[in-house]
């Protein structure tokens, strides 16, 4: 199928099967060699990034919607995946923004009549392991006709996004932060083993501050999530760490009990 | 105007005013005698209790909207008010709830054509001083016609209410719960001046556990954030405990610098 006609046929869908004036927004993310990352993608035709996003069928659970577009627009799945807050400032997505994408997409406002003047759009925010995933974009182009390119960005570095997805980000940091002592954010960031110093880089970068190293180490391990292995064999080291892997079940326990994990 | 004509008004600028598929609900807390209330309506002509809740203009701010809402249905202004969950699930306000509602106000299908068939509902929560406000129902008959009793109800006692308005209510204690320690909860719900024990107790209520009383006045005091005043008088009390009251300057610097207010 053409481009246009993709776009066209997706326009319509969005017309007819879902709910008008709500959206979803996701970032996405990820932890890799001691920098947070979040995954932005571009559309065809459009110079600036953005998040990736969705829509909510009339007959779907906002909840499944989310999955159901993360997948579709990511390839993403089975990943950690929770709404953190709905944005609704009249100007965060009205004509302006969407007249110069739709300009630039090469349609006119005939093509895009119909569609809702006006979205709030319910904010989700993902963790998943970096090494473990391969975002790709278009997976299934037929429901996802716009995305071109897709790439993780370290959050510092994150340039001017459409719409307000910059402040999205922001927010859903300040919720991860929050949310750091009773969400399972370690174990959905790291690897399956890791090193104490690994963990501890990960709490500092979410919390934007360092802490001290022997009193994480005597917290962390007060809490019985974690079980030790064996020592990382890392070559010439003076003093081999060892790896630590989480117990899920006393993870999950320990959040489900609302005790809270701080660090 | 007539009862029935003021509903048709009233559906009449949801269709052609608001977001379509889109409404909001609040959780209104109040705190009396160590006892945490929530704000119960009902509609005229229908026997089951609900939230009070709104819907957003076109032109209007969503958080605006919230606000504009809760005092137009309540009467309650200048509230600390903070969303904490968007509902989405496909069947909590679908045709059953609303059509049983319907029939009961002595409404026709073709009265509330053209209104959503679904609505997501961004659930707010709100902290007042329970006897600072005294929440009124039909403030502005012509924006409400169908508020008939308004009413605070122990959280233990809420019956079976409309949609998942129990649900929200759940969800809104678990984020109470889990915000008490960077929100401004405390003074948003206790009067100018109150006791240790008053502030202990209302802790102990929303965290729904007994603290110990020596370690809960002394890590209070340590956040710098009370001011002590005079011994409290209430007659034949052996030990006359002292008054407090917030510096509300450092209890929102503290909050600000995201100090967590850990009991």
């Amino acid at each position: 199928m053409e481009y246009r006609e993709r776009i066209l046929r997706f326009i319509e869908e969005i017309k007819t099967s879902c709910l008008p004036s709500v959206s979803m927004d996701f970032v996405v993310f990820g932890f890799h060699e001691g920098q947070l990352k979040v995954l932005l993608l571009k559309w065809q035709g459009v110079d600036t990034w953005m998040l990736p996003g969705g829509r909510v069928r009339m007959d779907e659970n906002m909840e499944d919607a989310a999955y159901r577009s993360l997948r579709e627009r990511t390839g993403l799945a089975e990943v950690f995946l929770q709404q953190f807050h709905t944005f609704g400032n009249v100007i965060r997505n009205t004509y302006y923004a969407m007249e110069e994408t739709r300009t630039k997409l090469g349609f006119s406002a005939e093509d895009f009549e119909g569609l809702p003047h006006r979205d709030i759009s319910v904010g989700f925010y993902a963790l998943v392991e970096y090494t473990k995933v391969n975002p790709t974009p278009g997976l299934e182009l037929a429901l996802d006709p716009f995305t071109e390119q897709i790439q993780w960005c370290n959050v510092e570095e994150v340039p001017q996004l459409l719409f307000d997805h910059n402040e999205m980000i922001q927010v859903a940091l300040k919720t991860l932060r929050r949310q750091l002592s009773y969400q399972p954010i370690g174990y959905t960031l790291l690897p399956d083993q890791f090193t104490m110093p690994q963990l501890q880089q990960l709490y500092e970068t979410i919390l934007g501050q360092r802490l001290d190293r022997r009193n994480f180490q005597k917290r962390m391990l007060s809490y019985g999530i974690l079980e030790r292995g064996e020592k990382f064999q890392n070559g010439g080291a003076y003093k081999a760490p060892y790896l630590y892997r989480f117990d899920r079940e006393k993870y999950q326990q320990a959040l489900a009990e609302e005790r809270l994990l701080v660090v």
